[in-house]
């Protein structure tokens, strides 16, 4: 066999614009340590919920009912009983009618995401970012070569003021942004929910200056005891509002199953760009069946107590263990919890110290555009096994006094 | 309600470059017809031979033994199960060693054409197509900003010694495309399959030229009677060449599955790049488990009885109804036959005419990049059912012989 000619150099003088920027590096990678570690990283559903059984049955029904539609291309907009399942169902929780074609089908949020962005940017445009923020979006929206503004967040999340004057400012130079990106409920990391006060004065700056607002409502209806206020999409009527959603923390990442709802000629506009003959038909069928017989409902309303009871359990192992050393905001619903450290200690630091005693967090600085240094930790409370809860909680204090005691040392 | 603010027309300077380039019309938008139409015009499955059954099975054994694992992420480049399935059994039938490394798991090939197009092309590069060719295919290249070098066929598949010319052309501009597409076995819509003597040309003239060779290999594995040639990808040692595989025609389109195999450079950069999220999980390890329970191979040995039996009613028909109005090329697998008209029929005239006889069927111009007037019509036999055949070749035949005979009159 011959020497190989593509290697990482070779390549490196081929590859597109888009793929240079992000470089060789894989994301994401699973990389499994050979510990039984405990984990509160990954924003991961509880495992035993997984609702296996569910999927299977709705296949049965699918495939006995329909397994020509099921298993022919559906369309780029996706198979039509999920749209129209998804409409009814977003018109009832939403409040405002919204109609099959409001809705185009994606493989996840990310997806969903991805396909915003290539149908709005070009390399050199602007987008308004909430900061802290998901990486996974931030990093997409870096590969089309975009600016991202962030806009820093408080407890009643992205701070509006701010963002007024980051969108005149661009204004003043003749531009505009293509989008606000921002997870208005139960925020990741932050965990907070964007106030109806705010969400209107976010709308109203979008119509002002003729945006986007691109809503990830991965978990909005992971609620624990109050619905949180419309959806920017409901509140700005489908118009100025792009909702992008997930069956991924509602039912199991994967599937690789999302949504999108917006005004119809964006939506149309992006069907009318994806070269992928739309997401899969089977599952969106198995899905829209899951919506009809009830089982999705029943399941999200069993998440929702899971994950309450974990983050009651996180909360009361925190009170006894780390106290002293942190602060934050009780998120309404969600998988995150971000906990703000005592000045002085390093969030790189707890993670460390953490990560040698067998349990992983996430910490600030990958959760900003710049990567900047904070004291932050994110604490997903969704995955971690209920017996795991207190001794990972135990073991994070241990971490965090250490790290105390060097610091107070210094 | 307000004045919706977002229209096609507000939108059109909000939008990218690439949606710029396609424009707002949605491709392959199903538009059922009312009437009991005999189509050989879609590229699709038989429906009889949808492998349901198969597929439930195979679901209830990854539930019961690996729910977890199929219902988390599974990382960029698809669930290893499935990624080693494909590399264990592409070494079984290409007769080279292909390792895990060499495969990425796609959202159907349509997806994986568009990830090497995202990971290789930018706007202004040059791609050499086969031609005719696929539409879908073209329209994505399309997309990107590409420059498609139209390379003519005949019955051994893609000329060679246009090939050479063209790239040499290219090279004294001091330029190199990024990559040649071709669908070399069972083309689609030529029906053609490339010799090995212009394999090997293919890819010493891409070494030559330091490009790529996209092998988009959707019909390979549905032969007739012979196995064909080996695969450009197994020719260039995982090398020059990048195969494009899926398994909507082998299981299903309603699926979107489907995977690339490349050099492992390549592949990582793929992977780099991609926002998604990496592809099912699930559907990827309900598949391999129908690769390691004997299903998949199984059910392709079926069909290839199956498509053999269909082609030859066709035939039959075609001899009865057509002989006098057509020449082509018998195909040795696949889904297609191209059918050259009688000089001074119009295929566009021939299409029309059978569309009021209830029979539809893909004419010529439809599959060139320039959307030049041929006198070709596409009949694809592998969807049609086959009581249907006779009367639909029968249909067929009168429209050819209205055509043939206004055509005279003139």
């Amino acid at each position: 066999m011959t020497e190989s000619y593509w290697t990482p150099e070779t390549l490196e003088e081929m590859v597109s614009a888009r793929s240079k920027i992000l470089g060789p590096a894989v994301w994401a990678a699973a990389t499994p340590d050979p510990r039984q570690l405990i984990s509160f990283a990954g924003g991961l559903p509880d495992i035993p919920s997984l609702p296996g059984e569910q999927l299977l049955r709705a296949a049965r029904t699918v495939i006995d009912r329909e397994q020509k539609e099921a298993l022919e291309y559906g369309g780029t907009y996706g198979p039509a009983p999920l749209r129209d399942a998804i409409a009814e169902r977003s018109t009832r929780i939403e409040g405002v009618p919204v109609t099959r074609d409001n809705v185009i089908i994606a493989s996840g949020s990310a997806h969903a995401i991805g396909m915003v962005c290539e149908t709005l940017l070009d390399a050199g445009d602007y987008v308004m970012v909430e900061s802290p923020n998901f990486p996974g979006s931030m990093r997409t929206i870096r590969s089309f070569g975009a600016h991202q503004v962030a806009i820093p967040m408080d407890e009643h999340g992205m701070r509006t003021e701010v963002l007024a004057t980051e969108l005149q400012k661009l204004a003043d130079q003749g531009k505009r942004a293509k989008f606000i990106y921002c997870i208005p409920t139960h925020q990741n990391p932050a965990g907070c929910t964007l106030s109806l006060e705010r969400r209107h004065e976010l709308l109203e700056l979008a119509r002002k200056y003729q945006t986007f607002v691109l809503e990830d409502d991965a978990y909005g209806e992971l609620w624990f005891e109050t619905p949180p206020p419309p959806s920017l999409f409901a509140l700005s009527n489908a118009d100025h509002g792009i909702k992008v959603s997930s069956f991924s923390k509602i039912i199991a990442t994967g599937l690789r199953m999302g949504w999108i709802l917006g005004p119809p000629a964006l939506v149309s506009r992006i069907a009318a760009l994806r070269y992928d003959m739309g997401s899969s038909p089977f599952l969106g069928r198995v899905i829209a069946e899951m919506i009809r017989n009830g089982d999705l409902d029943r399941h999200i309303e069993g998440l929702r107590r899971t994950y309450l009871r974990k983050l009651e359990r996180v909360e009361d192992a925190l009170v006894r263990y780390c106290a002293d050393y942190i602060t934050y905001v009780r998120p309404l619903g969600g998988f995150f919890l971000w906990l703000q450290l005592r000045p002085g200690m390093s969030s790189r630091d707890v993670q460390m110290a953490a990560n040698e005693r067998g349990v992983i967090v996430g910490q600030g600085p990958q959760f900003f555009a710049d990567g900047q240094a904070t004291n932050h930790l994110r604490l997903a409370f969704s995955y971690v096994a209920m017996e795991d809860i207190e001794e990972g909680i135990h073991r994070l204090g241990e971490a965090m006094a250490e790290v105390a005691a060097r610091s107070a040392a210094k």
